[in-house]
């Protein structure tokens, strides 16, 4: 064996020696030789490249013609010094783009000459003044800006490598690079060392300069992390998360850790479109210079698997889904997705659905990538991007929780089971939203923050993500006695996950998605199972939810429903208060107003709702000791930073095991320009608990017509081979699988 | 004198017995023998026209698979029998015009059966069993959608003419057609015999029979009223409007009142959409069956001046300004403005602008004006509908206030100065609503109703209208002493309206409206200026806007802003409730929650909002007495009828003359997608009253980098061509005209 090694040793050795000595072409990081020679071929031939460089010629000339300015650092984000010098990264990376392509030398002249300004600077650049961050860059005030500075800088010097004299990069890579690459790693190990989406940033910065200078130890350094260095397991970051619990780090540790086997990004889809991209740039830089890294196949090839995932956690206009702390809006149109999809194309499959994004994108990567896009969408090979049901694993191995989406006829169900989502999670264990045409139904409130704007606390997360967004009663999932899951804590967040009970979305009548959680509250198991139902007699798929709950102690649960729009109509009989007060005290609690509190006399709860022309109704199978709680978000809010969206809460006292099943259906539609309201009323006449033990759980909806459906959930098994057999009502069902759906 | 008069009433008379005794074509009403002939000639080569018809078959085929039912009369709207005849009126149109444009008998089968089977039911059918209208239908519970029956049924009934036996058209006139218009016009005067829109239906229905009937009495009954029937002055109907104060009535009279000579319709856009049709339709009936009447030239031509005058009336997007009583979303997109834009087209001067709402539409009339229009867009006539700024008189001869709109670079201000518009008027006297690119940048509310939704009040109007939507504080403009102008009272208002001061919308850089009113508070005077500023150094035209008010008593005054969005940022020190009270106890107030309440030292007031990717800055020359509340609209509304969104308002106490002075700059932008915020801040450093006095009032408006403009108002003289000279701090202004601006 020791013999072996050694013999391997050697031979790796030799490998990377020859590559040393073997003068390295420039560019050969994002860009490549050979690549520019076929897109200079190409050029005024294909229409979405030609399109994005002649957008970007004239953005960087304007940039050119500006002249350029290098502020000495002073603010946080928001202010001239940080968004400078953010923008400088962009306009150098795309000037030596243009020079590149364009074979222009007033490109290259203008990345020399800042790059050299630079240089003039940062050789006796102090730590930025700014003292918030954990890990102060020098251009920026946190290392974080300061890598997302050298990942773009790092191509530019790249393109412009050949164009500077030896003596000139000496300087530069001795004054600024090299220093840069160490400030951000070596210095700041509290910042790099770690496993999460800014040392991904780290990484690939140390990384990609690593490879332009064809310095071992950076890219190394990139890799594998910090040699010898250990940070304390138990210290935090600025957001609560642990800084380094597993002793972790580096760029492969950090595509090994957050992404699951599905590619599932364990922070939600809104970091891991920030994540995105120096995952993507730096790999294909490594597929370039270090091809014998094969990087794409790394971990079964979850970087371009995760792009698909990325792609399906989007709803129908593109959007991302705000599990975690995610900003509604963002969406594909976003340029880390522009990267993504064109990578993805390119070292992928060539998937012709990749192409209709891209031609929604209306942009490209100027490289061999976005080459390779365009011509495809050029060729008329673009085919709708379908996403349909489907169920991503959340862990490094797939075994924490996930997040399962149903779609049907315009509907997506968005159910999370999933981890804790490192700091920027939620505590929403079996949560989920609903939409319809990429509008919400039943919303995730997101996180709040309004990211970048300054007068909004600096742009940074406001104090109400903490008191409110992440709290448990934020979201469309059970709250016991008004106290968070996992109270709220995230040391003990992060023990724990949800597991996955069944996830089917094969059949054509019903699809159905259900797992439990027993660590959110210790001695009571929820197990929540929702399904979307095609039935006949139904205008459209109507959502089926079944929230199972034993506990060993009595306990108060609320369980909220974040409708989007106006109310139409209930059998509720409430009352609303003269004065407005806070529902409770902490925990989220205190941002809610109170508008009206009721209970009904029906077995089934009736509520609908107007949105965007189409109206919902929820039906609860309920009963008289159930109370409801109008809500709305906004209490204990002075600075008018949660926006004042409305609530319904169902809430049951003094219980110990409990079921909680609802429906919700979208009916009709609603015009103000021919003022017709279509079918706007429910088609469910009776929601009944037909049985209820802890091996099965039944379920009989009836509709308008006497139509009558059965649904049967097997709770504790749910083996697709185990056959189950329960009378209900004299009547014998008998089944194999998990669960029983039949209209009768 | 006598004899020529004489003379007159003979040739009349001769020209009425010509007519008479000619044999009359059918169809001659909307669609003509020669029209018909036309439109078959085209079939098939007018793109525009063949799809509006190809959709057309589609649907009333279906209609006819469907099988005719015509229910005895039971629901109010929404509930079914009400929905059948509504559609069956408009599918019997429909189907008569595809009779004629395909030539298949089917359709004048099915139109046939359909009329015969109503017309057994009507001999018989006492009124409408629901009790709620003032005027009972038959068919419906109101007169009203009794006569849009009857406008649709008369199209019908003309293009089956002559596919009937002489038999059955006697029996239809006898048993049906007849005693319908009797019943809307002799029977229901206090519905008939108005100047309402209501009316104009029941006008049009009783005229539009008349002309396929050939019967000169309804025809004259429509055009005069009822001959002889004079109503009770002072009795009044559902809505709190006068029956009938001035004793007019019929179709003529109804074009006589409400339409302004410049065609502004006193109930305001949303109403004139609703009664657009009958007007439209009836005279085209008018036009092609008594060419004599030259009912298109009538006042002037109104009629099309009316329809210019609508679009006008519309934002952006085509959506109508939701002045009084309008339901926010209904556009240039419901089929009363096909209706419109056609005839509009064809009677008018084939203005190439209409082509393009056409186009917009995608759908156009199937009759000759239909068919110009269709071969207008085919024939690439079309050119952009250009809105500009504009003024509207109000009331008969113009002389009631009006309605003035300045457009700047996307930016529309409505400035409303107008008569209190009938039973659907709002006590909101020197109002204004702000868009940028249709959306709303200060808000009118709007009505508060839901139109056609049974859940909500049977979709009729709500309480709330009364005590929200038409009270004073619900609009952007001032109120005394926490009471409604007119004291809230329709007599009071109907009495009065503001006189124009200025409205000057012709030069580049200032547009200007200015209207005082004296009447809404007994022994106040109100003088508002509003302006468009274009002016270097800012981003985008702002708008300026200057409340002077001299009273003989001291009073308090509440200025409210409903801005729509986000709260950026504010230098208003204010303090956030625990518990939300209402702000008031009437006029509107109680439906305010107060959110918060504040002063501030500086002498400009700042608030800045976030809306639609734009940012927003209000900035006020304010003092240290002054208040502001922070408002959201929603109390003491325990069906959730209203929208809960905010507003801010400022208020002086115990005052007696005095100005607000105001300044709303759109500037900026953010996007969730790339997630920069640019230009967020004001580019107003200082706003400030340099001078004030009865005679001029003068404003210094000073940006960031000290740019300064001066604007002054000669307060009591807007004679153009008074010269104005002015001595201030030492600096001597002199103009000619209402106002000076220039920047210094």
């Amino acid at each position: 064996m020791t013999k072996n090694i050694t013999t391997l040793q050697i031979l790796i050795c030799c490998i990377f020696l020859c590559l040393n000595t073997m003068a390295q072409e420039h560019p050969s990081l994002i860009l490549t030789k050979k690549g520019v020679q076929k897109i200079r071929a190409e050029l005024g031939n294909v229409p979405l490249f030609d399109a994005t460089l002649q957008q970007l010629k004239e953005e960087i000339d304007a940039e050119i013609n500006l002249g350029i300015d290098t502020p000495v650092p002073k603010d946080y984000s928001g202010g001239y010094t940080h968004e400078r010098h953010k923008r400088n990264m962009v306009v150098m990376q795309q000037a030596g783009v243009l020079y590149q392509i364009l074979e222009d030398e007033k490109y290259a002249e203008y990345v020399k000459d800042m790059l050299m300004q630079y240089e003039a600077m940062y050789k006796t650049l102090p730590l930025h003044p700014k003292t918030r961050s954990y890990a102060r860059g020098k251009l920026f005030w946190q290392c974080l800006n300061d890598s997302n500075w050298l990942v773009y800088v790092s191509q530019a010097y790249d393109c412009i490598y050949d164009y500077l004299d030896k003596a000139e990069r000496k300087k530069l890579e001795k004054n600024l690079f090299r220093p840069f690459a160490d400030h951000i790693s070596v210095d700041s190990p509290q910042f790099y060392q770690r496993v999460h989406n800014h040392s991904t940033w780290g990484n690939a910065a140390v990384g990609m300069i690593g490879l332009v200078m064809n310095d071992q130890e950076l890219i190394d350094r990139a890799l594998y992390g910090i040699k010898g260095v250990n940070l304390d397991k138990t210290a935090k970051d600025d957001d609560g998360g642990f800084l380094n619990k597993d002793g972790k780090a580096g760029f492969l540790a950090n595509i090994e850790e957050p992404f699951s086997p599905d590619g599932y990004y364990n922070e939600g889809p809104y970091y891991q479109r920030y994540a995105m991209y120096p995952f993507l740039i730096f790999a294909e830089g490594l597929h370039n210079v270090k091809p014998e890294l094969k990087i794409f196949e790394y971990k079964d090839g979850v970087l371009l698997k995760s792009i698909d995932a990325l792609l399906n956690l989007s709803d129908a206009d593109g959007d991302f889904f705000p599990l975690n702390d995610g900003q509604k809006g963002m969406s594909f149109y976003n340029n880390a997705l522009v990267t993504a999809v064109d990578i993805s194309y390119y070292f992928g499959n060539q998937d012709p659905g990749l192409l209709s994004i891209a031609a929604k994108q209306n942009k490209v990567l100027l490289d061999d990538s976005g080459l390779a896009v365009a011509l495809g969408v050029k060729n008329g090979k673009a085919l709708p991007f379908e996403k349909k049901s489907i169920n991503l694993s959340d862990g490094p191995n797939g075994k924490q929780g996930g997040v399962g989406i149903l779609r049907s006829e315009g509907l997506e169900l968005v159910f999370k089971y999933a981890s804790q989502g490192s700091s920027h999670g939620h505590y929403d264990k079996l949560s989920y939203s609903f939409y319809e045409n990429g509008d919400e139904v039943l919303q995730d409130y997101g996180l709040a923050r309004f990211v970048n704007i300054e007068q909004k606390g600096g742009g940074n997360y406001l104090k109400e993500n903490k008191t409110w967004a992440k709290q448990t009663i934020a979201h469309n999932t059970v709250v016991l006695n008004e106290q968070s899951h996992y109270q709220g804590k995230y040391d003990i967040g992060s023990k724990y996950h949800p597991s996955l009970y069944v996830f089917d979305s094969a059949k054509e009548n019903i699809q159905i998605v259900s797992a439990k959680e027993t660590n959110a509250y210790p001695g009571t198991e929820m197990h929540r199972t929702m399904a979307i139902i095609k039935q006949d007699g139904f205008e459209k798929p109507f959502m089926l939810d079944i929230l199972k709950i034993s506990s060993d102690s009595t306990n108060q649960y609320d369980l909220p429903f974040y409708f989007m729009g106006q109310v139409v109509s209930t059998n509720i009989d409430y009352e609303a208060p003269k004065t407005l007060e806070a529902l409770g005290n902490g925990y989220g609690y205190q941002h809610l107003w109170l508008e009206g509190s009721g209970t009904t006399e029906d077995e089934n709860t009736k509520f609908s709702w107007l949105e965007n022309g189409r109206f919902y109704t929820l039906t609860s199978a309920t009963n008289n000791n159930d109370e409801f709680k109008f809500v709305r978000i906004g209490a204990n809010d002075p600075e008018f930073n949660l926006r004042r969206e409305a609530g319904l809460i169902l809430r049951r006292k003094d219980t110990q095991n409990t079921l909680f099943v609802s429906t919700v259906e979208s009916h009709g539609s609603y015009s103000p320009v021919s003022e017709l309201a279509l079918n706007s009323n429910s088609n469910i006449k009776e929601l009944k608990v037909i049985f209820d033990s802890a091996a099965y759980t039944a379920i009989e909806i009836k509709d308008v017509k006497d139509g009558t459906s059965i649904f049967i959930l097997a709770n504790t098994n749910a083996s697709k081979d185990a056959n189950h057999k329960l009378k209900i009502n004299d009547k014998d069902y008998e089944w194999s699988g998990s669960y029983y759906f039949n209209k009768q």
